[in-house]
């Protein structure tokens, strides 16, 4: 209800595109060297601006599809940065989005054709501008999100084990957990299923494989 | 990393304040009637431009100080709404915030000098734009935090007993909570500390008065 619309005030919006892929007990991001002035050749996150007849969520698909090849991808917003200065060339306010998918989903040729590369999240190099303070924000939503909602079921197979499960909260948290704690509280909040099929191909006697219960409301 | 900087995709930025005041046992939300065409006269959220030389989170302090006297009030971001023609005048990304605060901290002067309402969430009006969206979005994260912040702690006196601070979290919920299981959870969690005193004003036995211990991560 502020003050009028200004000409002078208006500035550019960009989308920047926060990746974790997960592949096989590790969280991974998605990186690639910024093809732009300023910060060319600089590792970065995958982002680009906002078209004025374009809505922001579109804006951060399409962007990710034309940089990375990747479709389809549910991604989640992970907070807006505007500082003065973070683009020394111009005045750009950008929305984060972050997704976590599973790497093994993602067609290998797409990232050479892309010069994408997967960084594991501890190896991640020095990236321009504020994107890692983005990464750092993104990731504590994910770490956060593992309480709240089925976000990183997404990269498991629809049937699972529960050390599968557990090397993705591994994964996600960075650091390892405590087995038998880690089952008492899968059971404790009642969100799975355990089916009567078995997983035979880890262990001989073969693990159970559990489903998501969808008639329980997610907390862990 | 995307297209090179056209002007004419430049766009306004704004900010809108989501501001949950704690009023004895009821949740509700701070309220204004638009100053501004288009919307001109409707219920909405207070907002406005952040200027170009202006950080975002800064904007949106100076903002809530302008329209409504709030000083010093802290906000989390909420959001960035960016849909075509949420704006009919013109192409605006907006970014909302929010905050909770005690409304009896506020002073109710500054409410009559700005034309601010505090209105119960559950009897919120229809509001400009996307606003209605915002508020909801906004209140479906402050319900999360309750598990992962101490945010609600900040509508409470630093001692407290255990029924205020039920109170509290089943205003944000909007449902009662069955005392026992609130206290077994609060007992379970380990995030209170029970001091030596007493309240003796709500009861004649006098509850015990509890604080947040410092040493122990927030989780609920």
């Amino acid at each position: 209800m502020g003050n009028n619309y200004t000409e002078k005030n208006q500035m550019y919006v960009s989308v920047d595109c926060i990746i974790f892929g997960y592949d096989e007990g590790r969280l991974k991001l998605l990186l690639g060297k910024r093809q732009l002035t300023p910060g060319y050749g600089e590792w970065a996150l995958y982002g680009g601006f906002v078209a004025k007849d374009e809505a922001l969520d579109e804006a951060a698909a399409r962007v990710l599809t034309e940089l990375t090849g990747l479709d389809g991808v549910y991604m989640r917003q992970a907070g807006a940065y505007g500082t003065i200065g973070r683009d020394p060339m111009a005045r750009v306010v950008s929305v984060a989005y972050s997704a976590l998918i599973n790497v093994r989903d993602y067609d290998e040729s797409l990232l050479k054709e892309y010069n994408a590369v997967w960084v594991p999240v501890e190896d991640v190099p020095p990236l321009f501008s504020d994107h890692g303070a983005m990464v750092q924000e993104a990731l504590r939503r994910l770490r956060i999100s593992l309480k709240s909602e089925p976000a990183c079921f997404t990269v498991l197979p629809q049937l699972f084990t529960l050390t599968q499960l557990q090397h993705v909260f591994e994964a996600i948290l960075g650091h390892e957990l405590d087995k038998r704690n880690f089952r008492k509280r899968v059971k404790q909040c009642g969100i799975l299923l355990m089916t009567d099929k078995k997983d035979k191909i880890t262990s001989k006697r073969g693990a159970a494989l559990y489903r998501l219960n969808p008639l329980v409301e997610y907390h862990f």
